[in-house]
């Protein structure tokens, strides 16, 4: 077994030593630009750890750890062209940097390596590996785009939002998981229980996200505080204060939502304070709690001494204890 | 052995019986439109008929004949978006019609369902299916890139543009043809052949193009004649020119082609008129048959009897003698 520290160095490592191709620069340029910008490498240690858990070579994860990775991040070069973002992990993003033509064809080819990465298994495992990525691939797109469609709504409920983030977020985690057991050696039903597990810790990690943008420490947290709030990005905290706030109060959470020209501060303080009226943090970590149980209860049905499961374990509740 | 037109009916009827996904609608209605409006079929077609050849299966090439299908849709729907154009096949574009953010979107999807078709082959051939896959792909997007830098240049030399025009169109053909042979029961050495001979065959292809855009019969001519000499597009035919003309003729070609506000048939004519001064046309037809008499020496080293040959040879006469 390898501790969390040790897999995080071996994906560095062979994240920083992979090399994707050399010309035209353009094309390539872009992936060793986005891929250097660091992240937490949530997902490609999952698959490390996954894979080891189940007692396989974690020196043979490495690819299909990779591959997630790069996917990851061919997503993150596309969504940003979408969402005209600006900044990604503080620098400027692959159309900003380069252009908009320059993100859509390396975020193409970045799909392909993904790929390329991804059938470095062993030949038994290559079609059930596959399916899970291509599944989970289908699942990212559908999310993003279901995502953008809420741009434009103000009826989301939240059992949309959660099958949004399950969808965009969550089906990657357990993917990434069920693909690391898969190299492991678990067999189909194991790597199922496995992703289950991810998909609920993917949905809990996200609302966690939700809640740390409103109420994180601005010191720990690496993005502004309240960033949802300004943009109106329909959190899980944003629709269910729309679902509970009645009278003045939804007057005046509405009248924040449509105003275009505002001091940030404000909006943010005000808005945080009917949430606050509304005890959404506390229904947001509620929901959180949910899932994070549901996650543990599918990880209890896998069938392995629980030594060899303490480290998943701990990552995991880690990860909703998490400040940044 | 099947005929050509029997190929065709397989492969547009199950195309048209294709369904990609429901929900949401933005992502799959755009998939439905693009590969609604037709075009030649020419990359799924070959790969039926390179099966047929080597004696296989139809039925069993047509999931991959509609993955090459359904990439080559991708490309062009990500090339339309970079491009800036408003139709395709005389529709408006996905990005067009919809916007930007869809033809992104539904673009990557299709890319996911092409790796779900492709994979719908036995598992004795996966792997190196799977490899001419993703290498015919990588070299598209390469193709694509370099096509774009040639805009911004004005040294683009022949051989450069042979290259671009083998990534871009060739390795697509080539790799479409070594899929069919691989589901066929081909080895990889026949799989080669075929692949040298489509690759070879894409570039005389290719170069074909860009003579009927100047030379074309306009009422047979899907597109306007003339339309790559209005957007000054690199072709081999410009190219020739910038190489060969001398003095007032070479003066000439440069005003042309740095005036902004011209008539356009008049541009076409002039230009025109240089080509056929510097004896282009006969040129590029070199060009192009040397191309095609490397493809067919490639074939002829495939190992089958002259009638299993027949059918696909026939069809490559017919491509590089086309009036449109």
């Amino acid at each position: 077994m390898q501790q969390i520290v040790q897999l995080q160095n071996s994906i560095n490592q062979y994240i920083s030593n992979k090399s994707y191709g050399a010309s035209p620069v353009e094309l390539y340029e872009p992936i060793n630009y986005i891929m250097s910008l660091g992240g937490k490498r949530l997902r490609p240690c999952l698959l490390l750890m996954a894979c080891d858990m189940f007692g396989g070579d974690v020196e043979q994860a490495l690819a299909p750890a990779l591959a997630i990775e790069v996917f990851h991040n061919f997503t993150l070069m596309h969504d940003d062209i979408m969402d005209k973002a600006p900044l990604r992990r503080g620098k400027p993003t692959v159309h900003e940097k380069w252009n908009a033509n320059v993100a859509i064809l390396s975020g193409d080819v970045m799909m392909v390596e993904s790929n390329k990465l991804i059938m470095q298994v062993k030949d038994n495992i290559l079609r059930p590996v596959l399916d899970v990525f291509n599944d989970t691939a289908v699942g990212v797109c559908e999310g993003q785009q279901i995502d953008m469609n809420f741009e434009t709504r103000s009826d989301v409920r939240i059992d949309e939002y959660i099958n949004m983030i399950r969808l965009k977020t969550a089906v990657l985690v357990g993917g990434a998981l069920k693909m690391g057991a898969l190299v492991g050696g678990a067999d189909d039903a194991e790597g199922t229980l496995l992703y289950n597990f991810g998909e609920q810790l993917g949905i809990a990690f996200q609302l966690q996200d939700d809640i740390l943008d409103v109420y994180g420490d601005p010191e720990k947290f690496g993005k502004q505080v309240g960033g949802d709030i300004i943009s109106n990005k329909k959190t899980y905290l944003l629709i269910k204060a729309l679902e509970l706030a009645k009278g003045d109060t939804l007057n005046e959470l509405n009248k924040w939502l449509s105003v275009e020209d505002f001091d940030a501060s404000e909006k943010v303080e005000t808005v945080k304070s009917i949430y606050n009226q509304l005890n959404i943090r506390e229904q947001a970590e509620a929901e959180m709690n949910q899932y994070a149980e549901k996650a543990m209860l599918s990880f209890e049905k896998i069938n392995l001494p629980d030594e060899r499961k303490v480290i998943l374990k701990e990552f995991a509740d880690a990860l909703l204890v998490r400040e940044y």
